[in-house]
């Protein structure tokens, strides 16, 4: 039997302390009410950590001890240290799984891995969205019909400035009339990357029992897998495994890199 | 009839003023001798630009008049600043072609574009690579045999810590024993990435006509091809294309992103 | 200069000489309308062919005199014999081109190429298709605006039967509902594959000028590249390019294949 | 407690019965040892088929009893009836796994499968190769080291006529000079598909531990994973999920097609 996921919902917690509106759909936070909603997956050991918290919540022994974290941010991508985001993105390469949620898509975590500008398209008037199945065989969409309808959503547009997703999984329907890349997945490093638009939040999303399932799903899809390879290694000559004679002048010194 | 295309071939110009075995095989400096091997293209409009220029020889004006920047770096990684790394990953997604050479795979700008570690095994011991073409059909393999075979050459093995390629055009093989995926794409935003692995500076790699020839072909690949497309935007109701009236609660502020 | 890129056009030719609504569209034939319409590419030297003559209109000398074909088909899918497709498909493998068009989604070449179902959900309500562009740096989709707006069109909805597109370029939204990835590209063997879905001959998609600018970017993105390599190779142990003394048995045979 | 995983491990069964240095090695087939060197995988509930039983060893009720299926053929790809390839195809684009080793890469269900050629070099000398690992976060990876070393193996050679594999886990090294993609991964509808290239039957591969592990990874790695999803269909207006009205004219007949 497998040992259960490690999760870490980190959360900014920032709005849901702001924002009367927001403050009503979800009272303790969002991370709260991701923790309980996913409370019925027995395959998961869930804990939540937040901006505020010493080393914004995610020092080395928290991310050490997460196999996925979930990315939720909107107000305060700025707040979150360079620090920060580069031991979160050292781990992903490291194997560690990141669920990016929503407006996560411009904090620092996600810029970097991706590479990209990560902008889109926006506007925030309670619309339609019909999540599309783009991709039924994938373990991401196990276990829904052929699409998701949110009743009230912001809408997200292309262009979506990302790389071309390793996998596309869902694709977005806006009443407005856009269309999104909505659910997105990607390897870096040793570390598997899942993006998932839904869950602006003045609307109570996280309370749609198939967007808490997509969530669900991605953490059993963002487990570590193999190893991690991220150092470089220098062979010596006398270390290849076939034979050598080296010849030519240098430039390499010891701890210098390739 | 197409316009030239503006080539800019930036090097850090470190190692030809420091090891007597570099400078012999290129006195004016790596760029130089590039700028010299391409000049039989008479479509390229080609400059040079060093670190000890201006700006680290990038202003802004330089990369916009740029089509496609050959990036070579070795020793002086840390020396790039942080803002001109920057500047060029900007310029890239807004559609300039970049090609990475060799030891430019720890680069300041390719590990931002690639998100990744960019690690790598190394061995310097003036070996046999050979250079396999995977993607007979590709542009930037065109004119080419089977392979290539450099003489003597800087083992780089795996695994490369970059993102699965788009596209994998080269593997090489090496007489001590390794493999490595020596000339792959990207596209970020919407520039193209070609990383191209031959081209250690203690062996005349970069006098090889057909290491010149993939250096040709990949900076008409690299070209820019479209439009840019990295600003944010905000869509208001009323501008949508379909009729929305807008609905529930808000978070957003101008110029907040979404 | 480079020499015109030499396409075909080809159309199984049926539903325009059997239905009085497509024939008042299209009198000549969709094949004719998109020769007219793609008529101002002074770079493209263009023929047509259609299903009812010799060879299905696809002999061995029209393929190899082809740069880029063009496939329209939808009622007579069937019509095609499978030693035409083949002759296709190979003709693909070793460079060729080919843009598929809306319903040939069906076709026998394309399924062929793909190796999957090819199927998709569809509606004929004359309903608004909305084409976003996903991919702006994109060759395909230059000199485009956000989306091409289009007044009616048959409904082509997710899951789309296809194997992951190595490019998305356009994502299209539709009145009833639903999404569709409308415009993807693969490359098979040697040869690039460009599916676009709008065409609906019942409506006169082939005569807006933004569809029409997307078919003649999709031409020259589709042009031959690289060289063909699709045939099997026997390497005998004296032609190694390193030393093998050959040892163990043998289930070998001359002509049998690896 | 997922149930066990139902793997058929099919075989053409020829090399073993006519060639005395194969029956040596695999007395019983490719197909018992294979078997029998998967034994200690608790989760795997494992049978075997070979061409000479009736339906060609895999009859519908196999296959749909079938999560994941190995493929091993070489003398007699043309000998397995189009209709069974036809069926192994389906049932893949359905969900079910497929493991294609060593010269099945020239089977009738690859090569139906990828679109391609899937042809290759080759060189049948005994000599070394060495598998590695570029992927190591990759689950088929896991529990590898940095390579795996085969003493005695038949060399396969690029280009090798696949379409770009979704995911690169391996490539070889030949003493002889080549290199090879030698475990690349597809999804082809909702089936996932592994090629592995060690395993010529004059050497005894398939009873070296690593390749064993190698596909036993892949078994687990392959199976199926969330809905199939192949069947095209119609979306009457009064379906739609917006509301459309019907307008224009029509070529659709029940039945028909998009």
């Amino acid at each position: 039997m497998q040992p259960p996921i490690r999760v870490t919902i980190w959360n900014e917690f920032v709005h849901e302390r702001q924002n009367a509106a927001v403050a009503e759909i979800y009272p303790r936070g969002i991370h709260a009410a991701l923790a309980e909603g996913l409370g019925g997956n027995t395959d998961f050991a869930t804990r939540t950590a937040t901006l505020d918290e010493p080393e914004q919540g995610l020092p080395p022994e928290v991310l050490d001890a997460t196999d996925v974290l979930l990315w939720w941010g909107h107000a305060a991508h700025d707040a979150v240290l360079d620090e920060t985001a580069a031991r979160v993105q050292q781990r992903v390469l490291a194997g560690m799984g990141l669920i990016v949620l929503h407006s996560g898509h411009f904090s620092k975590v996600f810029k970097r891995l991706m590479g990209t500008s990560c902008a889109l398209c926006w506007r925030e008037a309670g619309e339609r969205e019909r999540v599309w199945v783009v991709n039924p065989g994938h373990p991401i969409a196990a276990g829904l019909g052929a699409c998701i309808e949110i009743g009230q959503s912001e809408m997200y547009g292309e262009p979506f400035g990302i790389p071309a997703p390793d996998e596309l999984v869902f694709v977005s329907w806006f009443q407005g009339g856009e269309v999104f890349r909505s659910g997105a997945t990607w390897t870096r490093g040793s570390g598997r990357v899942f993006y998932f638009s839904p869950g602006h939040e003045v609307y109570p999303i996280y309370h749609h029992p198939e967007v808490l399932r997509v969530i669900a799903n991605g953490i059993r899809w963002a487990r570590p897998q193999g190893a991690a390879a991220d150092t470089p290694r220098h062979v010596p000559a006398e270390q290849a495994r076939e034979r050598v004679e080296p010849r030519g002048g240098s430039v390499a010194h010891p701890g210098q890199g390739a």
